[in-house]
């Protein structure tokens, strides 16, 4: 296989995190192969602004992979249990919260572990983020450096070719204020992002899940105007 | 969560190997969650096998998920590569198979830990086996140990409710034909299961392919027929 060590597999979930993590990806100077995932999420609309932002950035391929999460359940973002509405970052549960997907970042991984495999790449980026939702288990570095030491005995790449995967979390130790200042300074159009987990039909986000909340604080605390539409925006 | 120890995921290929891995969970005391995968491969004849092992045996549940491995490509068993006859164990290369998915266990124990987490199971089996098939990285114990490792810090049950989830492969070590002694003893029905690559519209196995060659082996060290119907049975 031929060595190539320009390529990076980046998932694009179509969020501030991963627009921003390609974003770095990209001026690290990766070619990226952006992976996206259906699985059955309530805001499939994400998807939509994954494809609106791999096509600005020129990826080298997108692909979206159907994930079948809702045979297996267990959260609110794939089953028929109600999206919390917490109104204020203060009242936000300090739990895992209910819209955690079960090991979902270990399934997406292991797609993107595929991928690497099969277009030569040894580097993933992940947009993982420990400090503003610390309630996700597989969004801390210890999760990260685990998956990374697995993946080195899990494939061909590792044990024969004698090749190094890495898994990169840029974001993980960074605040939201500080990613979207720094998704800025490398242009990233946060305009064609997408975080509420309960958009409206018309696509507007609610801005009252903790998705909304988070993002619209570290737009606030960047000093900087969302630039996406909220429900009832004033 | 309820606290039970006696649940496991079990992930059910219908070949010899997942069929031994099942009958070794049942025997140990596991209620069984069976877990079978769509994954585009040539070889679906073997799901049907799947499911009459599950139902033999009364597992729990039984869940076939689809899993989209022909978006990444890159393995006989799902691409239009051909499938390699080899007709002699000895002239069967050494090296990692064109047959070899790239990462297949790893996103299959991925799916296997969400499940556990929602079912509420600390154990998953795995049917690898280093020995007969050193072909694949991911058949090995430093993977397994590795993915457990991860595992462990992937979820909530590992990582908040302080519980420890295990990887079970307990063929690892074993010959094929250990493997088939072990199973004939727990009363497995080694007709139910199917293991070739090639199978003919009818479902008779080729007899050439790597899998074929390597059960018929473990089935004459192990002195016993066996029970699966071959193209040019003499």
């Amino acid at each position: 296989m031929m060595k190539n060590n320009l390529k990076a597999v980046v998932l694009l979930s179509g969020g501030i995190d991963s627009a921003t993590t390609l974003a770095i990806a990209k001026d690290e100077g990766f070619d990226v192969y952006a992976l996206s995932f259906r699985y059955g999420q309530r805001h499939a609309i994400e998807l939509e602004a994954a494809k609106r932002i791999a096509q600005q950035v020129k990826v080298a391929e997108h692909v979206i992979i159907d994930v079948d999460l809702r045979r297996i359940g267990g959260s609110a973002l794939t089953a028929d249990i109600a999206v919390p509405k917490s109104r204020s970052i203060e009242k936000m549960g300090k739990d895992v919260p209910v819209t955690y997907v079960p090991a979902r970042n270990t399934i997406f991984l292991s797609y993107a572990l595929a991928w690497a495999e099969v277009v030569g790449a040894d580097d993933i980026f992940i947009g993982v983020n420990a400090l503003d939702y610390s309630g996700y288990p597989d969004c801390r570095p210890g999760y990260i450096f685990a998956y990374e030491q697995m993946a080195n005995l899990a494939t061909k790449a590792g044990v024969e070719d004698g090749r190094k995967l890495k898994i990169h979390a840029p974001l993980i130790e960074m605040s939201k204020s500080q990613i979207i200042i720094k998704g800025i300074e490398l242009g990233v159009d946060y305009s064609l992002t997408h975080s509420c987990y309960d958009p409206s039909a018309t696509g507007e986000a609610c801005g009252e899940c903790d998705s909304c909340l988070l993002r619209l604080k570290g737009f606030n605390d960047a000093g900087v105007k969302d630039p996406v539409k909220y429900k009832n925006e004033i």
